[in-house]
């Protein structure tokens, strides 16, 4: 990990800027941290600079309670390399939507399964490196982005010790039996009007998660429409795990 | 409105018997109040005495909040009449229950709506009652006990600001029809391995309800296994709705 460039945010938070090899990625130290904090990892859709705004103020957040978080990019986003099979799967999925045909399962799998293999061991990568740091202490926590990564880490990650998950975006029904593998305590967000999303599914994949602690918290609202309050039932979630 | 016996608990709360006609009830007030207090009804299943413990528990919650917390004895409950009608409905509710049979619409009806007519207004006049005490200003929340009374308090009592309910009893088909006329803000707690309690009907209750702003919180566990931590959610809800 290789830092390559630092700012001091208006409320003390460091960010720096690194590299893991070729995956781009931000690090948020607390200003005041007096011994070395807790650690969330920061999911998110891909496409680190477009995404940097609400990461940034999710990141900030996380810096209030004490903890540090960190984000890397996805594969085939933001400025890495773009895999054919990807693109070529994503270009089936918004004609299927565009024609408003349902999303058949081998564009879901071909989406969705490759970018879990690749990504889950790269965030591990990320996660040895951050935690050699002495400003870093542990435990872990997970939240956010795509739901597959999410389920993938907590079922491979033992480092991990609890899992904020967005039920908002695709599940190929691997994940789905990976799901039953998840014991972690989790908080599981649904955006109850979510009209790309598959209400049922989701609560499908919360009735299938393994884990003696799962709370889901839906809303009403649209995809992106998660009300500014579940930031504080994020802080009281992680707070209770993660101290 | 007659206050018959009063005690200071040890944490300041001021706490009241009080009867209303032939009705029995419990005030609790912060020690350290200053201004006029919020005000929180406490549902609960009926049975003043038996549920004291969990009731006063929940009142202290509140006072540590700043609210005040009242509550009144149930129709048929504690130390009121039975009715005779109601006794049968509960019978054969028993009866079905024991004989592993789905428990029909005639006897949910029979049960909870002649409850909820008579109820609803005795609620009401107890919250005339307790908006004339100096001590307490309102706003007013609902939280927990019957579902069937709470939609139908959110539907009638427009001195309601925002209300708990508790997704863990039957729903007459009247009552979810009455759920689509609700729009104040809710929280709406689901336990859900709740075995008696019809998991997709409770969601389908949820669906229905015309708040803007409803949020659902189901936890793993059964009937009484909701987490302490919920607590802390109802603290944030009220907090946002009563101030």
């Amino acid at each position: 990990m290789r830092f390559t460039s630092e700012q001091r945010l208006e409320d003390g938070v460091l960010e720096r800027a690194f590299t893991l090899g070729e995956i781009s990625g931000i690090l948020w130290t607390p200003g005041s941290a007096s011994a070395p904090a807790p650690l969330m990892l920061l999911g998110h859709p891909g496409g680190l600079h477009r995404m940097y705004p609400r990461l940034a103020a999710r990141a900030r957040h996380c810096a209030a309670q004490g903890f540090a978080a960190a984000t890397i990019e996805l594969p085939g986003s933001g400025d890495r390399p773009r895999s054919a099979a990807a693109e070529e799967a994503r270009a089936d999925l918004h004609r299927a939507l565009e024609a408003g045909e349902p999303v058949g399962e081998g564009i879901v799998d071909r989406l969705v399964l490759p970018l879990v293999d690749q990504a889950a061991p790269e965030w591990r990568a990320a996660l040895d490196a951050l935690l050699t740091l002495p400003e870093i202490g542990g435990p872990v926590g997970y939240s956010g982005g795509i739901i597959a990564i999410g389920i993938r880490l907590a079922v491979v990650e033992p480092r991990i010790s609890a899992a904020l998950l967005f039920a908002g975006s695709f599940v190929p029904r691997a994940t789905f039996e990976e799901a039953r593998r998840v014991t972690i305590p989790l908080l599981v967000l649904l955006q109850w009007d979510d009209e790309g999303n598959d209400r049922q599914l989701a609560l499908n994949v919360f009735d299938a998660f393994g884990s003696q602690e799962k709370t889901l918290h839906a809303n009403t609202g649209g995809h992106t429409g998660v009300p500014e309050f579940e930031g504080d039932a994020a802080n009281l979630f992680f707070a209770r795990h993660l101290k």
